[in-house]
């Protein structure tokens, strides 16, 4: 069994975004030279999502919205997490709503998707630093 | 390591649907000859779901019209993916609520499961071909 | 290739409670000796999760008043799931929210976290006994 690890590191500009990262993934998949097997891909951070949908524009747009109306940012008060001097609470919920990590299958050296199929970096709470972790098993 | 690949096809005859696909998803880790390891069950397209949950029609109802509530299919026009001509930004938020995969544990040939557990293909766009992939990796 | 299998079993004193599990499965690692590889935690029950973030309790407040809002106890008769006599369809919808599963990367036989990572069991049916799976597998 081959085991391969890497870490992509992101400085999103604003509060919330969404980054295409499929082509990173792909890149560490020829660079691990495993042909069977899964990749892991997953937010080292617990205010940020990896998840797969359309690389649409209009669709980010429209999920930027549908997750404020469920977690609203704004009133800061309205969370208790934020009495420890945080204002990130909502980007907690928005992340498990989005999920924490995906798992892909690899076939014959590839990333095993249906046509649509992209990998994203989600960010609920930019502006600093934050890691996703790209971990490869297989043979 | 030992690996296998399946993909089982579908084209639900309503917009919204569960269908049960554990028996198809046992035959497959039958056919892999895997006695150890994971499956991966994951929907290869991003308006539907493969999720765990209890095979029972009143719950399958309510979720349906629990996440008609998180988020409408109706009016089209609040979503600006619709925008591109479809009308299926709703079934693109459905699907992140449910989740895209689920990884089972494989343990002395079955899947690994608690006494209620059932894997379903949600689909929320339907009346078309989609898929979803099998992927079991072990011994 | 190793393979490791263990259940941990709870019994919340409350209906919704979340429970730190991480020294659990870091236990569990140890014992399977495991170097690199990926675990899989997830819920045997379709009313619970397990899921990663952070362990403040003013956050898990927010959680279960999110939740509650999002698929709200009562009135147990405006789920038809609870016509077949259990309570806890708003169970099975929270449980979706928070997910059911988590996949950790192992590296040099080690949980591969991020700096606030923590692992939890998310009861929403609890005052049972109820179970959570550890499977690993790799090198």
């Amino acid at each position: 069994m081959k085991s391969y690890r890497k870490e992509l590191w992101f400085n999103a500009p604003s509060r919330v975004a969404f980054i295409n990262i499929t082509h990173e993934v792909e890149a560490c998949l020829r660079e691990s030279g495993v042909r069977e097997g899964f990749v892991l891909v997953n937010a080292m951070h617990i205010t940020a999502s990896v998840f797969i949908n359309d690389d649409e524009s209009g669709l980010h747009h429209d999920y930027r919205e549908w997750l404020e109306r469920l977690a609203p940012h704004e009133p800061i008060r309205n969370y208790r997490h934020n009495d420890t001097g945080e204002d990130n609470a909502d980007a907690h919920m928005k992340r498990q709503v989005m999920g924490r990590e995906v798992v892909v299958a690899i076939t014959d050296g590839h990333l095993d998707f249906g046509p649509w199929e992209q990998i994203f970096y989600g960010e609920f709470d930019g502006r600093r630093n934050k890691r996703v972790l790209v971990k490869i098993i297989g043979e």
